[in-house]
């Protein structure tokens, strides 16, 4: 059975989640190329070793690795992908432990890439091993994708995959990159929000200028910033920039009874994040909110003196970055145009 | 007579004050304390030298110089006020000579405090000096307050000002801080606006938390401030806040009329700042805009992430720095309390 070869092997695959863990992964620190290619062939041996054919792919930037076990190809094929590269594990001094050398603590691994995402993608290799190991082999075709560059926008991933686009044909496509929803509650996520990002600058006088000597006569930047994002949202915080909702897809009627099925609680959430009160789109639910609702954040605002104390002036210019979440049938060009014309 | 006494003295006095401003008097550097009481001093010198009675009184913070020039108590007093601390001169890189080497260039000293304020007290210092050795006397009492912490809020000064309150008596006092209308056209200064300042946090959840992930049904601080700050002004931009302009002294009618006399080039003023357009309360000139009537202005904002590229969170706070400037029958506390009350 598989499940019993998995608790024969558990403390194994527990060390061989180790070492995968141990790689410092980081794609976006150039002094670490040496370590993605270390890792990317380590991933390549462990899967060739329980049957995948399994290669080293080079790209414009790191390394991805692609692996296949293919069965019969009247059987319907899965793609999986996942990533080995990780976020930078700054700053070091609030890690208990090295963020690369993973310790158990509580149950629970502790670790850079525990999740997101080699522990996840280690799941599903080692979940189809015990099947290969238990029944001798697959019930279906695996394609197993897992790249380098997850974490700086996969900039060589669109490239390689229309490149090769005949060698990753499937029916099915699963992203190894989610979470359960909770401790006792596995999830199929079946969509995930896209993303269009951007930034906006004020300019004002060429230079900081005295406020006591220049103030109530010239236009100040970060005043007209705020104004700007002020009026991002309305009064029941929907998007106030016309036409946003346009395309958007409704919720099905199915999608949201599900959700209604979900365990929602809304004191734990909000103690988690310590806040007060949630704050979102009138008429929707925290779920319909985070996942099928398109929404608008400001990540982060800078303009004039952030120094201790005053500084009496008028600054030059302002700035802030903009991301929206987006859903369904709405594109990233057509978010960002809208945006554009309103401000 | 006292100007061909200038003429004469010329080369001496442009000397003397190039000395006076090679002193680093930095007063919100601790390291320049030695500095601050070597000027002071010298200062002292310089006006005992010339026929006042000068001496440096300590004070909690950085040394203040004190003369005098008492002709006849029948005559009228004036109370002349100047500062010899000066502001940081970083960026250190934008100085084509360094800031205390004191340089003539097409007829302007370049040098930090060559204005602001060591340049202006030196000239009504040699102006009286001159009266002096061309008449041998003055033609009314001068008493002179040169305080070495006017960059840092004057923070010792009130409390010597009470403690000396009979030694400064005086029927009118001259600030020796302001600047000429133009280069062809001197001013006396009869009113400066004050100012309020505050600082404005909003606090999000307890840590920058993924804007995927929570966005939509968590406020955002940066989102939230930008909507306080944007109120703060209506469509005349005029201030919103309740009540703001309830004591404000109206513009006299001689004011008015004098402040039309005055030159003004509105397209020397937007190249000299390089804006296309002039942005203030309806209803008002520019002079009165920044003369006569109270503005409010974000001197710096900051919240989220600032660095390259972008990245995808909630803020967990966002904060920015305001100042009021406040015209006659205003108070800073009603100011304040008034902005708090609105937010």
């Amino acid at each position: 059975m598989p499940l019993s070869y998995l608790e024969k092997n558990k403390k194994k695959n527990l060390n061989d989640l180790f070492k995968l863990i141990s790689f410092p992964t980081v794609s976006a620190k150039s002094e670490h190329k040496p370590d993605m290619k270390s890792c990317a062939g380590w991933l390549k041996d462990h899967l060739n070793g329980i049957g995948f054919k399994a290669k080293v792919y080079p790209t414009g930037g790191h390394p991805l690795v692609y692996a296949e076990y293919l069965v019969d190809s009247s059987l319907p094929t899965v793609l999986y992908y996942g990533h080995y590269d990780v976020q930078p594990p700054q700053p070091l001094e609030l890690w208990k432990t090295g963020p690369f050398k993973p310790e158990v603590r509580d149950g629970y691994i502790y670790a850079r890439g525990a999740t997101d995402d080699k522990g996840q993608t280690w799941c599903q290799i080692k979940g189809l091993e015990s099947v290969i190991k238990a029944t001798g082999t697959l019930p279906i075709n695996v394609k197993f994708l897992i790249e380098g560059e997850e974490e700086v926008h996969s900039a060589n991933l669109p490239q390689w995959l229309k490149k090769n686009k005949k060698m990753l044909k499937a029916d099915i496509a699963v992203v190894s990159d989610t979470a359960q929803f909770s401790k006792t509650l596995p999830a199929v996520t079946f969509g995930l929000r896209g993303i269009a990002s951007c930034e906006v600058f004020v300019y004002g006088p060429n230079r900081d200028i005295h406020s006591g000597s220049y103030g109530g006569a010239v236009g100040n930047p970060v005043n007209i910033l705020c104004q700007m994002v002020g009026q991002l949202h309305d009064k029941n915080n929907k998007i106030a920039i016309p036409g946003f909702y346009q395309n958007v897809k409704k919720i099905d009627a199915w999608e949201k009874k599900q959700f209604k099925k979900l365990p929602y609680n809304e004191a734990a959430y909000k103690k988690d994040i310590k806040v007060n009160a949630l704050h979102g789109e009138k008429g929707y639910t925290t779920y319909e909110r985070t996942w099928v609702r398109p929404t608008l954040d400001v990540n982060g605002i800078k303009g004039g003196y952030q120094g201790e104390g005053a500084k009496t002036i008028i600054p030059s210019m302002a700035s802030c970055k903009i991301t929206m979440r987006l859903v369904p049938n709405m594109t990233a060009k057509e978010a960002c145009d809208k945006l554009e014309k309103y401000l």
